[in-house]
């Protein structure tokens, strides 16, 4: 079984399991874990470490349109050294600052891989799910796409100080919080933009239809990308990057964009999803529910 | 830098943490992380794995005297089959209905060693620190000691059934609910009763004077254990038993005990801790500050 349908069997026998956080009378939690193989690559600071790991899962509560509240983290590693344990923390921390939120520590555990297991908590009194998309609703998304997959081919070259700014995102929390008041439906783009499509349309029993054009590409993936395949793969399908991706009622637009401090990009409509063409397509060509999962 | 030391420092850098687990606005929650290698013996199901893993972190939200609300896990594998997958789910969503938490899932992640992250959420207006302990207060403990122990053995010499009914505790929040009105400081005894003893001491910058015949060791110890040296190893020092040790003031001893659902022990007595000999002692002799330490 693939880390896929193992979610979804997962999602099948919990009840709060298969968004991006569970809401539990008011309290948002969210929890994930990250890898020093799959997540963090070489040139990978401990400060990015910690500011990238408990600012992904500050995101999830960023997607239910919930103010973030506070972190956890249990750093597991080889061994402890003081200059990386302090650097992790401070990334951490400074994650946390930056969205209004609260780090409080964790827990420490030898592991022989490193390894960060992160949980945030929020607070909501109406959390945005991804099942509310109507036929109309415009699809937009929050910032630019792509800065992860360029921070790999980054690190990859040996540009690793633009390759860690690049990989400490801002969480969306204050985006969330404000398009929580306009969205029907809303998730975050960890598994890349065109994977988040996929499971918003699944979820709301829609379709999409983006325009390919009108996905903000960051300006990091042109800088490393050779051709325009390549920036596609980065901008559309790479993911871990973070942004909120959310759909609005048309009328709706204006004044979420008003509203949201970040840009704000509509990218495409939602469909009835049963014209007998792809349910989620691109410039009219189906778009491939692929992108970067783990253990695939 | 050892796992305590670094422990120690994460302490100094970050300002709720420290002890079981953190409170942030009545909110509590600690997290914690467990592999194959180190916590789960061979043989150990992924039913007592799911209960065992969530169960340490509700073990944790008890020791507050906060009541557990919710729970989430982060389970990652080299692989996921079905049934190990929904084991694991129904023995988390177990021990949190016996608790009257709720289990809200969490995430699956691929990974070379089974290991498991879980955050255990709970709440409460007034947590119980480890520094109140004041001289003359009692010194007291939850159930019996040793259980986890006792198991070991019992992995070992292949006798699964029994070691895994022991390796599934049942976390103490009832108990810690009825100690808090009572208790001056209160923690659990994941590391074992005698380093408990010694940073509950250390927090509450005082003494104390435990009588060894007190200690509520087992039955299980008794049977697994050829010797006496084997019953104090692994009722005082091993640890990973999850009962509550806490510091009562005399007078309200009663009536702890009345409330608390489970047997209460009184196993010593604060002391000033200036008297010149040991800090924490046991039967007049030092206790020594070791136990089952990760990493060490």
């Amino acid at each position: 079984m693939n880390e896929r349908a193992a979610l979804s069997l997962v999602g099948g026998l919990v009840d709060h399991a298969g968004d991006d956080a569970a809401v539990v009378d008011g309290t948002v939690v969210t929890t994930d874990m990250l890898h020093d193989r799959t997540d963090f690559p070489a040139g990978t600071t401990r400060y990015t470490a910690g500011w990238r790991a408990v600012g992904a899962s500050l995101s999830d509560v960023a997607a239910t349109g919930a103010e973030a509240t506070a972190a956890v983290a249990v750093y597991a590693a080889p061994e402890f050294t003081e200059p990386e344990l302090r650097d992790f923390l401070r990334g951490a921390t400074d994650v946390c600052e930056l969205v209004g939120a609260e780090y409080v520590g964790g827990d420490l555990d030898t592991h022989q891989e490193f390894t960060v297991a992160t949980t945030a908590l929020g607070r909501t009194d109406d959390p945005v799910g991804r099942s509310g998309a109507e036929p109309g609703d415009r699809l937009c998304v929050t910032g630019t796409l792509g800065r992860s997959g360029a921070a790999l081919r980054l690190f990859e070259a040996g540009e690793t100080d633009r390759a860690n700014e690049l990989f400490r995102f801002e969480p969306r929390l204050a985006a969330g919080l404000a398009l929580a008041e306009h969205a029907t439906a809303m998730m975050d783009s960890s598994d890349g933009l065109a994977r988040s499509c996929h499971q918003l349309a699944e979820a709301s029993e829609a379709g999409l239809a983006l325009d390919g054009d009108a996905v903000p590409v960051d300006g990091a993936v042109h800088e490393v990308a050779a051709d325009e395949a390549t920036v596609r793969e980065l901008g559309w399908y790479f993911g871990e990057d973070f942004e909120l991706v959310c759909t609005v009622p048309e009328h709706a637009v204006e004044d979420a964009r008003a509203d949201c401090p970040v840009r704000l990009s509509v990218v495409g409509e939602v469909t009835d999803g049963d014209d007998g063409g792809p349910a989620v397509s691109i410039d009219g060509e189906a778009l491939p529910d692929r992108g970067f999962t783990h253990g695939e």
